[in-house]
């Protein structure tokens, strides 16, 4: 039995996706995995972000379907992205692509709604009526190939590539997660080793940190670097919200100064 | 393997829906799906409004085991209402009634508590106790006419239903989503292929809108209409929220001028 | 098929609890069923009151793996404990014991890291790396006694006992659910059939209350003391919220004064 996740900024309070998962029932027996519908609204980048984390996860041949859609009824291209024997079904706005370059090498098609559309289907609610049906199709065993055409480029959403120049590392905070830890994407390798105190440089100014291994070293309020368990470099406060602390959040670049502790 | 889908106010932080699932597996084999456990507190109108949403897309022979249910404990019939080849199982507060007279010609049985209720049977939790021992029969096989005798008239919750004189349409916001949209109980169809500049009669004024057919026509803040997913017509605003944009929220009225573009 | 349920301080929005379902999914075949992963962040209390809550509906066989886990790479035991034929997997600082010691004679085990983690093993997510293989080991049928050596002393949180003097039954709230109900460890036969007006003493004066079997029997902001669902005695406001109203929570302490009508 093949699986299914599930995302969608749709909301856990609505009725949505409840409906793609009765479409997808009535016409496979997958089992249905929700990786989380509270995506913020029509937030693609956040989708993106949650998607690429959650999927490594999950066996060979599983089926992502993905739904952050706010253009759902235009012209966009609706994809079905086959990539490291999973394959990611979903608009075409840059929310899936990220995670299928991560799984392997991608090879994009566009679904054929004269094919696999429900009647009628609805301008604004692709998700139940053109993407579920195409991932139960897929389920089912229809070879990818088979979807529709090769897709034309698809979206990709802009990156900001961390970097290392000496002693010094940047990038970007790509998530923050419940308990307010700031998960960046600097890979968690560059910090070569070091541990003990070292300055971070924030949008507000330069801060003290110490490299750790584990939350549970932090005392206090005290900031913490640590390998998150999505391999790239986190900003952490022991049982507190190192976002709070900071007052810095998803966007924000900083840079770790590895040599440096702080004065 | 039957499905069984579960939809409550209980709340997604509690105990109480993995309660009654395990009391479910406990008892037969069906497939679990989440409706939602965040309807507001106590609303059943709320309620019976996704479960009549969420259920259409599920296949035949689904049961759906629905509990907002403020009168728990009280002399209140336990409900199996069996419609369209699905059976909706709940309290006779009105949750049930209107996705089961969607769904087809309903035939409501009184769950017998002497058969089918737990022991001890709490006074505060039927969902747990009652209501899901009750579903895991019928997904076991049981016949629906054995669930109890034919119960009394269901409590029906009052309706505000649409009405069209001329080219104004009038009905009111029966749902806000997680977006902002507010979704009305006037038919889509009733735009009769409208499109354009059209007028909004609202509880505190008139407003500009426009007929489209996505969100993503719209711009800045512009209030649109469109024939939302579930049929009706729907008040939206292109990535933002028309609920907030217009300060109006479910159970207000309003109606559609559709000649009129607003001066 | 073996039912393995999640529990954790997560949050459903993040993309944690989809990884350890990708996890268990990748190495066994089980069902799985959410607790709630909207446990306070880092309240391990919370958590083994919730687990102790739903666990019990659940069918011998099952395995229940927790994870609050703010000690997540410190030298702390990682656990799998047997009792009345279920399995409890987590970490070792009193998440599990409270359910364990309800549902009969805990026999704790250490997992042992070296054959169940997965390579690499993050230093910050356990609950994917070491909880969730362990679990999907057993459900495929590994003995707990191979899980790993016989655990020292498992942690067990503080317990405040109720306790009864002639008239007054005295403890702790140690739930407030989403209604506002105020969940206590006051054993509900405690109340010994007590009906009608009686007196409550809380951290800000006296209240008068009502024992009554159901809320639905309460009238306005009456404040109501019914048997709850789990068994303790519970304070309710009928369609409202006792919290809200009487402005205490969790941790709490207060008396039932059962011979007293409030003057």
């Amino acid at each position: 039995m093949r699986i299914i996740t599930l995302l969608s900024d749709f909301g856990a309070s609505s009725p949505y996706p409840a409906e793609m998962k009765g479409v997808l029932l009535s016409a496979c027996r997958a089992r249905l995995v929700d990786i989380t519908h509270d995506v913020p609204s029509h937030d693609v980048a956040a989708g993106a972000y949650l998607l690429a984390a959650a999927t490594p996860a999950f066996p060979v041949g599983t089926i992502h379907l993905a739904v952050v859609d706010p253009g759902v009824g235009t012209p966009r291209q609706a994809l079905a992205v086959g990539s490291g024997g999973c394959v990611f079904v979903g608009p075409d706005n840059g929310l899936l692509m990220r995670a299928a370059r991560a799984a392997g090498e991608p090879r994009a098609f566009a679904i054929d709604p004269v094919r696999f559309a429900r009647h009628p289907m609805s301008a604004t609610f692709h998700g139940r009526d053109l993407f579920a049906p195409a991932a139960a199709a897929l389920a089912r065993g229809l070879p990818l190939e088979q979807i529709g055409p090769p897709a034309a480029t698809p979206v990709e959403l802009p990156e900001h590539p961390p970097e290392r120049v000496g002693g010094t590392v940047r990038g970007q905070v790509i998530f923050r997660d419940r308990f307010g830890n700031l998960i960046t994407n600097i890979p968690g390798h560059w910090l070569g080793g070091v541990a003990g105190p070292l300055t971070l440089e924030l949008p507000g100014g330069r801060s003290p940190a110490r490299a750790v291994r584990t939350y549970a070293e932090g005392t206090g309020q005290e900031i913490l670097v640590v390998v998150g368990s999505g391999g790239t470099l986190e900003i952490a406060v022991n049982t507190g919200s190192a976002a709070d602390t900071l007052g810095i959040g998803v966007g924000d670049l900083l840079a770790v100064l590895l040599d440096a502790r702080h004065p």
